[in-house]
């Protein structure tokens, strides 16, 4: 049997071991094959090879479930579901997502679960809707990749230990999230693999699951045994099994990070197809950061498991010392520590990726927004040019964040901003301060850039003209920009105003625009509903100027053209300039 | 000593353990003595009075750091610092909240942490703060009733576990939270209670922490010799202490859960003074519920710890048996367990208080919205009549929710519509349902209400009328009823529309009423910023209508009367009618 040939899990139920480490040697090279050519999660699925196969070897999905979480670990499973094509052939690439998806296989794939730690939770309402409806087959999930520090994670330990009933939770114990794993579970899961799963004082077993240990969980043989005793069980079970990430490609191995995520490479060196370039916003927040360091004795940069984000390699970090803290994937503590280190006067830095700051909401409202803790947080990853599967979308951060009261978030339109918005939001103690990373707009000032915001809510003017008014988010600056230049050719003078501010509106200016504007435009690079757009909308409500609002629709969409995405969504700059020019 | 005369922590430092006794009688009355008159958390506090002098006793606040989470069992916290009249003295009552506040005293209150679970991670931060101020002070925090179930708490024992530091956990293990405690984690600690602290497995060790357990947690005695040899450790240390949850007081030791928080009460019999009206919404949803329970053989009501906003005390929630599940205070695995279950067919219904719901907020986007599972959420204690500390308001699930693709989110405006719109959201298969429950609006329809809304966004005219169009939403249709009986008053004959629909506007509706309006004006029992009305403006920007949307603002407001309030917020329908006409 060849990987190729494999349509569904039932081909691989007959063979051997011998056989089954043959598949798993050609999945390695599948995912590669994939990864190489057009970048994607490596080490995750190299690690979790054997494991994967073992599960459906053990386990007869559709009927048994199986769930991943992270999902960005299942490759495997894909290849064993019906789409291995999409890592053998480069014309299928594009047919298959990096997540599980119930699109691509209603049957196999139940869930996106794109986000780490929910799958355990998941899983305990399909075992109740399963045993609501007297069934009996097995609920299987798989966690690892570091979804065991987010904090869903432990409360579907919690839940699931409170099951008399059938659950099979496997520990992918990788050793690795992202970047390292930080938090006291991962010195247990240490102890527990030096002592072959028999240390005292076992996290499983405090919440009520049984436990057993694989110390070899790339040996298939040896999973499969495992997995074959606790199939059927009916008591929550934790199989923990001990996998290397990367395991079988020697840069992977060797460089787990790197290879955690990868951008097209090399097979043979591993190295890079092309060096991103250098003059970009990690490297703005890495020299910030280096510099806040230096200038605040009590500097805390806070991340939840994504420094890359924040132009922060190993080293940088262990530079950084006591003023770095990695809570892991752990956005509630990272919020709630940001307050926490402000409340007593430390000078905090939290960097966030847009999609995961939504398991912080709570904690934004309750913990940041409400208490005397002025900090400084920095969200990356934002709007249509940022990351494009549907489960990490950067489009919501908009509605999120500008709902909250006390919460000044900022939108910069270039570098100088962006710079300018970070050392006064850290600098000043009296506001709680977000800034937006400009993802789109990769452009130098041209003009002396404001250094103070602290008069909140004063949009700038950039040209002024009459009949139309653009208001240029952040990011879709450039975007207005060249709106406005189009306009110019229709006839139309338009003027040009930068907001700065999202989480408010410059009644003022937007009062003296009716004496001599008819329309106001407004273009975001993040969702129009709840967004900036329409509070400008309803502050004019009443005063006879129209208004027009552009930006990101309120649907998820995955793996997306952007240039497609903007035309569908009337973004593009003529079709702005049309949409303008039919509405004067 | 008499308990009235303390100003500080320090007056209590040099009493003996039988003066101590007596402080401790004197505040479970003075507990009592606020909470009959006024309402309040009962049980929690008369369970942590021990705890809480010891605190104060054995550390030195403010100068060591006192952190409570939940921070509603911190009563006797703010008798001994300085507030103890606001619950000896009627009249000083309003003086002090039912949390810790920064506002009442920025010295020993930290933190709101009204909502639970967020204080380790808070003050993992405080540590984190202390140390790079090269400051050496005790950080102390005192979590229970519930608070441990909280994925949050989990992450913050294991970011604590992490630190090589000063950083004292008291679990306050009164074996309840709102209503009994549920998760494998529970069994554990009775584990750890019967064994008096030596059972194997032990979850704090397993997190990296140190451990002592103390049995007799309402004996002061005992409670300061443990305190006091943790005092100034140098490594994170858990203190587990065993109290009765309204110890001291019959009544609330007999019905810990009536007790938890009650209305006023005699305090000779606990008795309530007044008896709640029968005809409320909590008793439409628990008929709602048995009647799905009969009707659907996989029925599956989840709580996330406040079955009693949902009409379901201790016998009920046994007859549902294995139609109810309670995951304690997680509303994270709430709402996957509710996926879960939805996407292996059951039939789920979620009932949720709103401001723990945005516990939630990545859960509803990435595990509900975005799978294939139908299922019906019921969000309570919604808008201005809800509940009126700052750390619990009713006023962002509009924003929150309707900026989620996917959800279809209906304001019923009375009894039948409430009924009408649970019965379709849980008959229907196709959409995920949420439901918003109408605090105010307690009157039942004089009309047919629709019982099938798959027509989705379509708004209902309920009376045709020209020049105004007022759209009241959910909660505050009657309210609008009244503006629209005024400005016939006054001769103006308005449109009146009951939108149902809060996640989506009808276009059609919308640009009808351009014929013959000149101005549509919204009202909405929620935040205007990211709300209804703003959706209604923006769609109407460029029709030259002019639009006034009427709302809540985005500020925290503590304790407030709701009259005072809604003049405030020029809400009295006067002020609405008063602001239509000098729009007209």
């Amino acid at each position: 049997m060849e990987l190729q040939d494999i349509k569904s899990p039932k081909d691989i139920k007959g063979l051997n071991y011998q056989e089954l480490e043959h598949i798993a040697s050609q999945m390695r090279e599948a995912v590669l094959n994939r990864t190489s050519q057009i970048g994607g999660h490596v080490g995750p699925n190299l690690g979790a090879v054997e494991t994967i196969i073992g599960m459906h070897y053990v386990f007869d999905a559709p009927i048994d479930k199986l769930v991943y979480d992270v999902s960005h670990q299942a490759f495997p499973h894909k290849m064993l579901t019906g789409r291995v094509d999409g890592y053998l052939n480069r014309d299928d690439f594009s047919k298959v997502g990096e997540y599980t998806s119930p699109v691509e296989s209603p049957e196999y794939d139940l869930f996106y679960a794109g986000h780490t730690s929910p799958a355990l939770s998941l899983c305990v309402g399909i075992a109740k809707a399963r045993d609501l409806k007297k069934d009996n087959y097995n609920v299987v999930v798989l966690v690892g990749d570091g979804a065991l520090s987010g904090g869903e994670a432990f409360e579907g330990l919690d839940a699931g230990g409170a099951l008399n009933s059938n659950l099979i939770c496997i520990i992918n114990d990788n050793q690795m999230a992202i970047a390292e794993n930080h938090g006291g579970i991962y010195k247990h899961l240490q102890h527990l693999r030096e002592t072959n799963g028999t240390a005292s004082d076992n996290l499983f077993k405090s919440f009520n699951w049984d436990y057993v240990y694989v110390a070899e969980g790339n040996n298939v043989q040896k999973v499969i045994e495992t997995l074959q005793k606790v199939k059927n069980t009916k008591k929550p079970t934790v199989v923990h099994i001990n996998t290397q990430k990367g395991e079988g490609y020697t840069p992977a191995e060797e460089y787990r990070e790197a290879f955690h995520y990868r951008d097209p490479y090399d097979i043979a060196t591993g190295d890079l197809l092309k060096v991103s370039e250098n003059d970009n916003s990690n490297k703005i927040f890495n020299e910030f950061i280096f510099r806040s360091c230096k200038k605040y004795p009590t500097f805390l940069f806070i991340t939840s498991a994504t420094p890359d984000d924040f132009g922060l390699n190993a080293r940088e970090r262990e530079l950084l010392g006591e003023h770095y803290i990695d809570v892991g994937i752990a956005e509630q503590t990272a919020v709630s520590v940001m307050a926490g280190a402000a409340r007593e006067g430390a000078k905090v830095v939290y960097g966030v990726v847009a999609t995961f700051l939504q398991r912080a909401y709570d904690q934004l409202v309750e913990d940041w927004a409400m208490d005397p803790s002025p900090a400084l947080m920095v969200v990356a990853e934002t709007g249509i040019n940022a990351i494009k599967d549907q489960t990490h979308l950067g489009f919501w951060d908009i509605p999120m964040i500008t709902s909250i009261p006390n919460i000044v978030y900022l939108a910069p339109t270039n570098f100088e901003e962006l710079e300018a918005m970070l050392e006064w939001g850290l600098a000043q103690d009296k506001y709680k301060v977000a800034v937006r990373e400009p993802v789109f707009s990769k452009v130098h000032a041209d003009y002396e850039v404001d250094k103070d915001y602290s008069d909140l809510n004063k949009f700038k003017v950039m040209k002024e003209g009459k009949d139309v008014a653009v208001i240029g988010v952040g990011d879709f600056f450039l975007k207005s920009q060249k709106v406005v230049e189009l306009l110019a050719e229709g006839g139309i003078n338009a003027t040009l105003i930068n907001p700065r501010f999202i989480s408010g509106v410059d009644i003022e200016l937007l009062n003296n625009l009716s004496k001599d504007h008819k329309l106001v435009v407004t273009i975001e690079n993040g969702s129009v509903e709840g967004g900036f757009g329409q509070r400008v909308a309803s502050a004019l409500g009443t005063s006879g100027m129209k208004v027009l609002n552009f930006g990101l629709e309120k649907k998820f969409v995955d793996r997306y053209s952007v240039k497609d995405l903007e035309a569908e969504y009337n973004l593009l700059p003529e079709q702005i300039v049309a949409t303008i020019q039919a509405n004067l």
